[in-house]
């Protein structure tokens, strides 16, 4: 059976999944609001390190009501901050049958989508991908790509099957687990460190950030474990050191926190960080660097929208 | 017997007071490097709140080695940056009646003068004050004033008495205290939390950290509230939301520390935050909240410095 799949959200992530999905065969329609005119005239050209072509969708949207037809899966690719309601986003575009798959950063993610949508097949997504939106319509695509895809609560459908061995004929690898969720904190050990310290820090990339503070990212990493942990996800005793030992080996990398921080874009602070931090409080697990990150990148984006730093003209002097 | 004063640092702290001193009868010499021509030529321009008036100093000097004389009084009044050794600075000028009065910024700053001059009174002075250097010679004071002075390891000698009454005699309140050091962790329970939030957020004013992050901002100050008490110095009860109440009713300030970064100057991390965070460690008190925001700031002062972060061409993004 051919898949009809709906893109929403076609940024890096979503131009980019979409066109596999449609390489390997599936019926893929794209929801755009600010590329459409491009999207609609010439599709997506996409260059990436698996190749370079065309990507045109089967429809271009620039409302949901628009749609012919009913989508297997509505492929949900948004960045999630507050101002996107992703329940009202896709409402429209979701059937009886429906399959919910979204590519989304963040943890403690995934209530919000279930509840909304309790007779549907709600799949967790997580992309470790280097690509770029360059231009309207034009998708560069530079290392990685890994899927690992899950249903909610916990297990596999045969739709994630199929979904995941269409991403394999693409040419990326793909994975499905059952436990999604904690795939989820354990990539969250990695962000809740880097994305808030490369922002606070005012532009490090990974490696400078790792060498100045090796001991406050893994106490921040052992926070992250802590909760994960009282939430019933339990990893290797290893697990900070893989990650730290990965982090060496890297080049130095710009977190997609950053790069959204130095376009002056909306940060995905509450995904990553603040709802991390909920949990804790929750579970009743201490934080405190987590909570005084938490708290630095709300002051952040507070001053990015603030006209109260321009009101001062005093100090006091400390000395 | 009036008071020979060797006034090393004027900047504007250094300014101001020694101006104070001198209005007030004793014979002030001043140290000046970057201001040396301009003070010696026409001296120092006081536009104060206090009144407005010249300081012409007894000698203006562009090398320790060329005062004439012995200071009873020297007065240390530069920032604690690791840039500056205290001891070097003065030495030269340190006699054996030579009392070293530092009006600086910062806790556990004392054994280093302590150590060096064991035969000399070690006098340790906290400002409040608002005050600028606006051009060479040229000293704007703005607002407050307040000094409490006070002998180390713990006194109040017949010298610093005679600095009080001429501090007062030239219109500004000076109390004395035999614990200098207890007030000196008072000051830190501010100074820790707001100095280094008002740079990591972006330049926020005090108020505007505090309407964000009242409870982060009060776990701050209870972590130097029990590393002061661990170190013997206990404060009343009501100490935080006494400070909390204070800054909700103080015009919304820009730090010190926010100021230095703003015009590109090194900042006091180490003096007001990472002495802090050594005294927690060596008393064994835990301070993960102080710990994350001297290791952003290091962060922050890494970054200023940093060509890493043009180095960079890719990202991982997380989603």
């Amino acid at each position: 059976m051919t898949l009809n799949v709906l893109v929403i959200g076609t940024g890096a992530v979503g131009g980019f999944y979409g066109a596999l999905l449609a390489k390997a065969g599936a019926r893929v329609s794209v929801l755009c609001r600010s590329d459409y005119t491009e999207v609609k005239q010439h599709g997506f050209s996409i260059n990436s390190t698996l190749g370079t072509w065309q990507f045109k969708p089967e429809q271009v949207l620039a409302k949901l009501s628009d749609y012919q037809g009913i989508a297997d899966v509505v492929l949900l690719c948004t960045k999630i901050i507050p101002a996107i309601d992703r329940v009202a986003l896709i409402r429209e575009a979701v059937g009886d049958n429906t399959a919910i798959v979204f590519i989304q950063n963040g943890v403690a993610i995934e209530a919000e989508l279930q509840t909304a949508f309790p007779n549907n097949e709600v799949v967790s997504a997580l992309a470790f991908l280097c690509c770029n939106r360059t231009a309207p319509g034009q998708i560069q695509h530079l290392a990685y790509g890994r899927l690992v895809l899950g249903n909610l609560p916990g297990f596999v459908s045969a739709k994630t099957e199929q979904l995941a061995e269409l991403f394999r004929q693409a040419g990326i690898a793909c994975e499905t687990t059952a436990d999604i969720v904690a795939a989820r904190w354990q990539k969250c050990i990695w962000n809740a460190p880097f994305n808030p310290l490369s922002v606070l820090s005012g532009g490090l990339p990974t490696l400078a950030i790792l060498q100045s503070q090796d001991a406050l990212v893994r106490a921040i990493m052992q926070e992250v474990v802590a909760i994960a942990a009282a939430s019933g996800h339990h990893f290797a005793e290893d697990i900070i050191d893989k990650n730290i030992d990965m982090t060496y080996n890297m080049p130095p990398y710009k977190t997609s926190m950053l790069l959204d921080f130095e376009r002056g874009q909306a940060m995905e602070t509450e995904a990553i960080l603040g709802n991390a931090v909920a949990a804790g409080r929750q579970l009743g697990v201490p934080c405190p660097r987590l909570e005084s990150l938490y708290g630095l990148m709300q002051l952040r984006e507070l001053a990015l929208i603030s006209a109260d730093k321009t009101d001062v003209t005093q100090t006091i002097s400390e000395v």
